[in-house]
């Protein structure tokens, strides 16, 4: 991963994962291939106990460069937002300096996250500034193993598409899935559902 | 404000909002004079130009003890996330050392903001532990100054009221306002919108 500025994010990462973002020097040329990485990142925060079954990265659109990754580390950062969504999206615009990673003469981006976002990872995705987003899981995957997803607007997509999003949906879901079932049957706990994710 | 472990949030606020923190001792008993102190917070950050027109801050219910105050701070943070309601929460839970204000054992915690919440921080209300919001502005005052809130689902208080959170609205809304049409005559900057926030 190359960083322009600095890396450091408002979130926490573990140090297993920075160690393995910054390991990562070749682009992923594919959708599969970043879809891959985010899965490997979700399925390594549940082996190393570090956090919850879900992972997310930011990379450029066009050549496949990481530009930040984010695993679900609510607990250790003591904080709720830090959804893996939330956690990459933050080390990224801290990585280009800008809060909006759809500025002005910047590349495009792209978010990819292991599972379709929340309520709240949804709703932060228009001030990203990212053109695209790839999900693996459905949150009804999610919502299976008991995690509370939230309320979305129905037609959710299309309010991203209507302010130049698009969406890519059930992108190597079966690899994914299999790791909300693994946290599951490995006790990991459900945090946030009252109903409560 | 009483901190019982670290007030370090992730959304580093500015120091003039840190003193004021630091300089209120008394509990804030009533909805109002809760609400006229994140009016406060959002006028300040207008008046010394260190973001948003938006303040937040989280009390304990009962004793109205403040426990954490936010600002918008997405430009001086590069971090879109920063929208007032989501820096106090954050700043909450690092002073409570739990990532659950609803945790079991500990006392209720309401969120008291000047500007209902957008899309992103409505979704992580109910992932932060609050049991009760408290709104000055419309959304609808928001977008009137150019900004756009996001797509929330349409019944939005109810999804809320769903999961053991109760919401009042217009609460002082007319002082909350003259500080959004403020920092509308005033220049600021509408970010976040293509449309964006």
């Amino acid at each position: 991963m190359t960083t322009r500025r600095s890396s450091a994010s408002p979130f926490r990462l573990p140090q297993w994962a920075i160690q393995l973002a910054r390991s990562q020097h070749d682009p992923f040329l594919t959708k599969e291939s970043r879809m891959r990485l985010v899965i490997a990142l979700a399925s390594t925060n549940v082996t190393k106990g570090t956090g919850g079954p879900f992972g997310a990265a930011i990379f450029e659109c066009r050549t496949g460069q990481l530009i930040g990754i984010g695993v679900n580390v609510i607990e250790s950062t003591n904080c709720s937002h830090a959804h893996a969504e939330m956690v990459a999206i933050a080390a990224a615009q801290q990585a280009v300096g800008n809060f909006d990673l759809g500025a002005v003469g910047m590349p495009k981006h792209e978010l990819v996250t292991s599972c379709e976002p929340c309520a709240m990872c949804y709703g932060a995705i228009p001030w990203s500034g990212v053109r695209r987003i790839l999900c693996g899981a459905r949150a009804s995957d999610a919502e299976a193993i008991g995690f509370d997803e939230g309320a979305k607007p129905k037609h959710w997509v299309a309010e991203l598409n209507k302010r130049g999003i698009s969406v890519v949906r059930d992108l190597c879901r079966t690899q994914a899935v299999s790791v909300l079932q693994r946290y599951k049957a490995g006790g990991g706990r459900i945090y946030g559902t009252r109903r409560t994710r």
